[in-house]
């Protein structure tokens, strides 16, 4: 058994942290964000499977390829934020299976049906993008998630004749306490789940 | 800006922590259960719109209503899991909206695409899904996930004639360290990540 977290330590991923509109000039390194990955590979996935497939953007020009499939008020905070990871999952993830999962034909499973291959990439690779935003702030770092975006745009730009589709976008960076929005209301316990 | 975790914290979520599949006698109770609502549930989601909704079955009655859609290791592990969450999403889940995300029309957003509602509900219940299991690993419980099941036979037992369809399910409690396999590989950060 594991000591459980400490209340800063809840606090930190999930009561006190917020969605950020806006940033501080704070640079992220990238010591950083590999950092942030060797946290959020661990976490797990169906068969292991790790289809997520994330690009940091973070240069200007980056950040211009991006622009044209943003709309309203997620360009101005995108273009501003130190980081824009696109979190993607690759279909044909199975390929990395013998490698990954490498006690069964787990390749088999997914090259036998397309629809099954699809569902288990976007489950698994969206598992991945909340263990990412949950890494990133156990790093001291804070997230505005956004998946009201062009995909297509971003898929022909980034990720053309590939395997990987954009599935959300996440800022990264330091945020503004001055852009948070107040936090708005969540189910009750009752509503959102039961105990049989 | 926001002190980091420790390295202890960090290790509880993501790099000592590690699928279950074998469980020890200690149970999980029910104030446990709301205390990790209280917590998971204020991870983001599009719009505010949380759409998971959760059963956690920890009665006997419920795990035998859980079984006839488990298949090979899965069924003996969940049979002794101190409780096994059913995460689900409700597709009709905009119906919350006027209430969760006061200050537009958002619930339109959804009404006029059922193709958008689908994916939002899946891509929004699957990330509440993984807010749940670092939630629960917050709290010192350990986590089995599984995809492999029948959702179908799981949606009419435990959601017939209702706008909840199953994701995953989520074996809860403490774990047996004696039944954990051995860690498998990751990918390297090239691999699954770029930097433009």
């Amino acid at each position: 058994m594991s000591e459980p977290l400490t209340e800063a330590g809840k606090d930190l991923l999930f009561r006190t942290a917020r969605t950020q509109n806006g940033w501080i000039d704070k640079p992220v390194s990238e010591a950083l964000l590999r950092e942030l990955y060797d946290l959020f590979k661990f976490g797990p996935t169906s068969a292991n499977c790790s289809p997520a497939r994330v690009v940091f953007v973070t240069s200007a020009e980056g950040k211009e390829r991006l622009k044209p499939a943003l709309s309203g008020n997620n360009t101005e905070k995108t273009m501003k934020a130190p980081v824009t990871a696109i979190i993607g999952h690759d279909l044909a993830f199975y390929d990395q299976l013998p490698r990954l999962f490498p006690h069964a034909d787990a390749r088999s499973w997914f090259t036998s049906s397309e629809e099954l291959a699809r569902t288990t990439a976007f489950r698994n690779g969206t598992l991945q993008g909340a263990y990412l935003m949950l890494a990133a702030r156990s790093l001291g770092l804070d997230c505005g998630p956004m998946s009201g975006f062009d995909n297509a745009k971003v898929d022909a730009e980034f990720f053309p004749d590939s395997t990987v589709k954009s599935n959300f976008l996440c800022n990264i960076g330091y945020g503004d306490p001055a852009k948070v929005f107040p936090r708005l209301p969540r189910l009750e316990f009752e509503e959102a789940c039961s105990i049989v």
